[in-house]
């Protein structure tokens, strides 16, 4: 383990626990209190600064191992996680007169999604704990981040997925060779019995909300974007809200920095829902507890109608003076659209929610037209293209045949 | 232009030609006369070597921009294309018992094949040439990639398909704003009627084998691998082969490496077809020319029945000393499984039979234990998932109960 590590923390009672004295949730506060990671940020201040950075030649996720909850025995034996590229925009500012606009690209990694920086953590831990299986219940990114990850370091993983689950997402655990259990019954049954067999055979557990350590692994995004844009980030990062996981860590990788000395201010966070499964929004605008919200967004990965990391996703917001917004599926097809067409980027439903949530939060005046923006795109496209035909028209069916093929063109217009 | 380039040589009469001369094939020999792009190899390799290259910033096929057919102006408007990572093989190797293996993932670029290095270049040299729109008949990843380029760029893009193109491949063409034109016919009406609409108006001509270019961009791939390696490049080098481009490409990467003095050695290049579509196995086998066969393979991208580049894919094997290979699509299903469970890479079919012809090479002892090897993983996995479910079995079904589930586990010992 990293030893710069001191300790882990409750979200809820604030009761801070030694490394090992815990393995997952706070022993009081049950499966509400999720820890945080705590670092010496006193002595990693003294070295971790621009001109270290600089002469590390990794440029995947590992080049912040040093705020990594791991040891770094098998990084060299991973896939090329994180380094993805940070696009400036070259046509999308313009179109929504905003002064800058950037676009994490986290689609293009290994297994097609940001998950991929949660499941190296999770592989990672599990080795150093002994494990020789990971599990997980899911049929989304986590699940096939997961199955990848395993199979690159060679780790056994059990992936627990409803009947229902498409079988196009299946191909992808299968291919990586995960032990796929589809269970004959809802998405709780499902979990509660790969929550059971995890305890049964004593599996490394990659259920998200309740590992403390997979939100160390997302917060490399921020750590990133910071470092590319020279350690001065946008006003604004946007990204996508399902259980609340992901934009936690975007918010503890900019508060390592700031503990660090390296950027001044945490960039305003802007966390978006589908309005279809909205209750971290609702939670935000009531200022109150949170409500469970049935699941009807066909952005599937941030479809999670009991969020499990609502107090830190909240915290987030809170603390870096952000806002939680919600938009249509519609809003989120156009959107995808958009991001195809003016930059070339293909993204997922969930991760186009973060390009609708922007166009939204502009027409509101919550985010102004002189201030600068970063989205995460969180999703490949490629994982969902039944949405992708959703958001676009048919194409043209013509005769091969020249003269009608020149009219329709000059009718039209469009050479 | 790139000052650095000298000329134009046409590979079947070898008549060079003056840069601006030509702009797509050999007047004299037409569609045959397939150009190669010189370099002025001498004044280059006065300064072009490891130190030159440790100073560059740019992890993009960029990087090798002095190369390359184009001049600088627009190179920070692209995605981030090449610089995918070379992994070293965690278990295929000791599975397959050789010395080493190297994967190249190319489904990693942003539109997920080795592609976007040729469309890269086209769109490009059509803004250099003064071109509003670009176009290609296809379905597969070089119009993908086109239309992604294209979007990222500001340039229109046309794409020609035939009506019998699935609808998945459609909408990645859609999402990036192409105008799709689905023509009612087969392929090579489909093809015609791209060719005529280009005349016509003018459009940039990205269809492949005939532009002189594209190859330059797809050569960034081997000068990756070499660079990655210290310029020790493996033994053998192993890439599918549809209609040639890419492995011409491959093969010019590290010629001019070793003209400049960089690599002592270019590598074996195994060239690997599916049996249900082989021209250039049998070409090679026969030592004849090439003669049209039908396409009979699940391996889309390169199940190509004419090759349009079969002099420069020949040369490539006959100079580097290679060898040309079938397989089965049952062992291209294989291989993917096998890639996927292994190393954590999910690659489309035609990817996966650079793998599938290793084994089969080895077998054969055209490859021997003690040698070194690097693949090419052309394109990802997610293109294509109804083959992926093809090459797998379908998920285990269970009622939602624990002790079935121990007990199922616990008989086939597998925890």
């Amino acid at each position: 383990m990293n030893p710069y590590i001191t300790g882990l923390k409750c979200t809820k009672c604030h009761q801070i626990y030694k490394i090992n004295e815990v393995k997952t949730t706070c022993p009081h506060c049950q499966d509400e209190g999720i820890l945080d990671v705590l670092y010496d940020y006193k002595t990693l201040k003294e070295f971790f600064n621009k001109p270290y950075l600089d002469t590390l030649q990794d440029k995947t996720m590992f080049r912040y191992k040093l705020l990594l909850p791991i040891d770094d025995t098998h990084i060299s034996e991973m896939l090329s996680i994180g380094g993805t590229p940070l696009y400036s925009s070259n046509h999308l500012h313009h179109l929504l007169k905003i002064k800058q606009l950037y676009i994490k690209d986290d689609g293009q990694n290994p297994s097609g999604s940001l998950k991929d920086r949660a499941s190296a953590i999770a592989v990672l831990r599990a080795i150093e704990e002994g494990h020789h299986t990971v599990s997980c219940s899911s049929t989304g990114n986590a699940a096939s981040s997961l199955a990848a990850q395993a199979a690159r370091i060679g780790l056994k993983s059990y992936i627990f997925v409803p009947k229902r689950a498409p079988v196009g997402k299946l191909s992808q655990l299968l291919i990586y060779g995960a032990h796929v259990i589809s269970v004959d019954g809802d998405y709780n049954e499902t979990y509660h019995l790969s929550k059971l067999a995890i305890e049964h055979f004593g599996w490394y557990n990659r259920n998200a909300a309740i590992n403390p350590y997979l939100v160390e692994g997302k917060k490399t995004v921020a750590l990133e974007i910071a470092e590319q844009l020279h350690f001065n980030p946008t006003d604004w990062v946007i990204v996508s809200v399902g259980d609340g996981c992901t934009i936690a860590g975007v918010y503890k990788g900019f508060y390592d920095l700031k503990q660090l000395g390296l950027i001044s201010k945490i960039p305003k966070l802007l966390g978006v829902q589908s309005d279809g499964c909205n209750p971290l929004v609702k939670a935000f605008e009531s200022n109150q507890s949170l409500k469970p919200v049935e699941e009807n967004s066909l952005a599937d990965s941030i479809s999670v109608g009991v969020p499990r990391n609502p107090i830190k996703a909240l915290y987030a917001i809170k603390h870096s003076e952000g806002f939680m917004i919600d938009v249509s599926d519609e809003k989120i097809l156009e959107a995808m659209t958009l991001m195809g067409k003016h930059e070339g980027i293909f993204s997922e439903p969930a991760a186009a929610a973060a390009l609708a949530g922007l166009i939204k939060a502009i027409d509101l005046k919550i985010i102004k037209h002189d201030q600068s923006v970063t989205i995460i795109n969180t999703g490949n496209g490629l994982k969902d293209p039944k949405n992708a035909q959703l958001a676009t028209k048919p194409p043209l069916l013509m005769k091969p045949d020249l003269n009608e093929l020149i009219k329709h063109i000059e009718q039209k217009g469009d050479q």
